[in-house]
Order: structure tokens, then C-alpha cells, then sequence
């Protein structure tokens, strides 16, 4: 171990700063193409959130940003793909953060409020999918500015569902797997595959998609939620020790706030505003 | 409704005797074609319960009898179809009750001991499917005697799981799929589609195969369990209105025993054995 002390940090921080320098241009070229209605050739690794509906990906996106702005609740809520590019800024020498976001069909608009943001999303899945939750399958595009994020790109998708429900066409299901399979198709996507402690593991949606996109597990996270509201008398341990399903990279275990938080927290900022 | 106040219950109890005449003779047809390998050309009505795994359904089976008797847990539990004929016997003189059961693969022998069907019907699984979370389309058929039940059939039916475990094939949806439909296909069978309140109605296994088979929903009741375990904040009001998904039939709410009481009423049944 003594013989290499160095090398090894000096070549990933080099790789870490190429990855600074390229990861903008490339997230630059994606944002051209996505208006053009077309893909960029060069795929930048993303990290999907797959699930069924209410299964708690957005949750769990939400936490990988630390901020609350995505659309939330027990009914379909995610309509269209939103892809959500995360920019480290620098902390201001001051000390205080500028957090901000910006979506690429409003290129002028800086948005500081993260409950704007949500409102915005909302208003643009209604614009083109429709009130009545109906899917579309054309992105959302949202860029985060924050000293508190890493440079990476999140994909959340609409959740699994199997009964058509308002404006959905009887296809639903099969639209819906279409534009999952879309995004983690791609050898460069890391799927996190979310599914609720409460039901059983190996009735999960989030793992056979992702099982058949990436059918030997090497680029599929499992991810357990609802951990707190299991039955009582039963426990995760065998799900996250891989015991049920095993998969190379693992399981983690989340426990997001639950909707009476989410509710509480809802009428809190319209009180405040 | 003066009028007609004898006429209606008259008939009603004709066609109830009537019943009780023919339902018998049926039943013992069946179990002839049934050891025969081939299935009766008469159908009598059938109850079949069907959702995914670990939604709740033999508890649902066992809250109609009013007694435990089904492997159950967090794991695959039903593995062949059970089938299950509810004989109403009358009461003895003394008022005690005497209710016990019969495999249709162990003709000679009465169960009186409840857990001792439970082992029977685990043992009898293992012995077709394997003990190793096969699944096999291969009927047990048990008969329960007793003053207490109605004369109904009832099927329960393997869960609905995505991901293969064991010795599962790779193929394990498609053919419990298959088993399930070869059951509520019928029109004669009602189904009760059991769907766990702490997962959202759109994403119910338990509904969408019970569509394909009831396009128009005439047969099929939904049967909302886990109420006791919904996430904090969140409410079955509108399942159970029938406002998320409509069923002609309507929906009812079940609280079954949790996997913590069945555990404890399994270790006292075991001291006190």
C-alpha cells in the first residue's frame, strides 16, 4: 500500500477535473439537441429512477438534491421525464449559497423559489400531457445550480401503473414501460430501481424493468423505501442483505417523509407566503 | 310491499333447498373429473381470489371461513391452486360443533386440527411444486364440514410476482398468469380482486388481470386489505368509493391479522401443542 501513495488521487482528481470541463459541453450539445427534437450521439452517464407508481422516486430524488420541488402525492404525479442536471457552483467567498433553477423551455427565467420550480413543472406536464393524468413522453429539462450538488444528471420517470385511470388510453402499462426502457436502455445509465418495503420484493416493477434492460445487474442499485411503515412483524433484512433478489451493486434503504409530512409541510409554505 | 310479503322469501328458500340438492351432487362430480385429470363440463359458481404476492388474499379466504388454516407469510406462500368447498353441516343436537376438513388426496382421513391442514396443504405443495418456490397448476382440492360456513367454492390462487426466486423459472409471470386466467376466465366465478391499501390502486396486479378476464366488471369485487398500515396522511376514501377505479360490484375494506399476530398465534399453537 506504501508503494503508490500518490498516483492514485492525482489520476482520478485529474479525471474528476476533465469530467468538470467536459460535463457542461456535453450537458450544453444534450440541451441543443433536445430543442432541435432529436438525441445527442454522445450519451453522458445518467442515473434513471424507475418504479411503480408511488413507490417513492421522486422522494428519493428529491434527496439526492436536498430540496423539495417535485411534484408529489398517492396519485400519478410524474407524467412526463424530467431531466434534472445538476451543476456544482462555487460557495460564495461571503459564505452564503445561491441556489437556483433553470428549465430550458423559460432559457431567461432564474428560479430561487424550489416551490416555483414544482409549480412550474406541473404547469409544463399539464401543457403538453393534459390535466386528467394523462403520460407524454417528451422531457422536461431543469438545471440546478448549487454548491451543495454534485455534476450529474437524474432522469425521473413516470411510475409503473396497470389500470388506465382519467384521461389514460387502456395501453397505459405498455406506453409507460416504452418510455422507461428509452432511457435505461442505454449502457451508460445507472437505473436505481425503487421499491416500497411494504410489498413483496419479488413482485416488484422496478426490478424486472430494470432486469430487462440490464439482464446481468451491473449497472441496477436497488432501492427500499417505505421502510418505516412495513407490517409489523416483518422486516427488510433479507431484501437489502440481497438474500431475495440479489443484485452486484446492492441495496439501500431510505425512509422519505411520509405524505402526512409532505401535507404539513404543503400548508406551512402556502401559510407562509 | 304488502302485497307479495310470502311469495318472495317462498321461492328464495325453493331455489335455496334446491341448492343444497344440487350443489352436493356437482361437487361430487367434480371431484370425480378432478381425479380423472380432466375438468366437469357442469361449472358451479366459484369464488376465486386473485392479487400479488403477499397482498393479503388466503387471509381474506380464511376471514371467510373464520379459521386459520393457509401457509401464509412474506415469502410465496400458494404455489398450486387450492380449491376450496365450504359444506354447511348442520348443528348437533348438543349445540357443539363439529367442523373438520378432507383432502381429496387423503380420502379416508378427517382433519379436526386446523394447523394440521395448514401442514398438509405445505406438505402437499412441496410434494408437487417442489420445495423451493416452484409453482405447479396441479389443484389441491380440500372440503371444510362445518355449521358455521355457507355451501360456496372457493379458489385460491398463486400471487402475482415479477422477478423469479428459487427455482423459479424465468417465465414464473406467465405461467401463474395462466393459472390464474384458466380459473377466473369463467363466467360462472366471481373474483375477488385483493389489492393492498398501502400501494396505489392504478398499480393493482389484482385488477388488471381481473379486467382482462371482466372486461365490463359484472363479477369482480374489490377487496381492499393492509388498511391498518397505509402511510401516515394518506386515506382509502377514494378506493374504496370506487372513484379511482370503478367496479360495478363495489369495493370492501378487510384489516386481516398482521404478520406479528400470525406469528405469535403460530408460536403459541406450537407451546401448546
Amino acid at each position: 500500500m506504501a508503494e503508490e501513495p500518490v498516483s492514485a488521487p492525482q489520476s482520478s482528481s485529474a479525471a474528476a477535473s476533465l469530467g468538470h470541463s467536459v460535463i457542461p459541453i456535453v450537458n450544453k450539445l444534450q440541451d441543443i439537441f433536445a430543442q432541435l427534437g432529436s438525441t445527442s450521439i454522445i450519451e453522458l452517464p445518467q442515473v434513471a429512477v424507475v418504479g411503480s407508481q408511488s413507490s417513492g422516486k421522486s422522494s428519493v430524488l428529491e434527496a439526492l438534491v436536498g430540496r423539495d420541488f417535485l411534484p408529489r402525492g398517492s396519485d400519478i404525479c410524474t407524467r412526463r421525464p424530467l431531466v434534472l442536471q445538476l451543476v456544482q457552483t462555487k460557495r460564495k467567498p461571503d459564505g452564503t449559497e445561491d441556489e437556483y433553477g433553470e428549465f430550458l423551455h423559460l432559457p431567461k427565467k432564474k428560479f430561487y423559489d424550489f416551490a416555483e420550480i414544482r409549480r412550474e413543472i406541473q404547469t409544463e406536464t399539464d401543457r403538453e400531457a393534459g390535466g386528467n393524468k394523462g403520460v407524454s413522453d417528451k422531457q422536461i429539462r431543469l438545471k440546478i445550480y448549487s454548491p451543495n450538488v454534485l455534476d450529474i444528471t437524474l432522469v425521473d420517470l413516470p411510475g409503473i401503473t396497470k389500470v388506465p385511470v382519467g384521461d389514460q388510453p387502456s395501453d397505459i402499462e405498455a406506453r409507460i414501460r416504452t418510455i422507461i426502457l428509452s432511457y435505461i436502455k442505454h449502457p451508460s445509465c445507472l437505473i436505481l430501481a425503487v421499491t416500497p418495503a411494504n410489498a413483496d420484493l419479488a413482485n416488484s416493477d422496478a426490478l424486472q424493468i430494470a432486469g430487462t434492460a440490464d439482464p446481468d445487474g451491473y449497472r441496477t442499485i436497488g432501492v427500499i423505501t417505505k421502510l418505516d411503515i412495513m407490517d409489523r412483524g416483518t422486516d427488510a433484512r433479507n431484501f437489502l442483505l440481497g438474500k431475495v433478489i440479489p443484485l452486484r451493486l446492492g441495496y439501500v434503504g431510505v425512509v422519505n417523509r411520509s405524505q402526512e409530512l409532505h401535507t404539513e409541510a404543503d400548508v406551512l409554505d402556502r401559510i407562509l407566503r
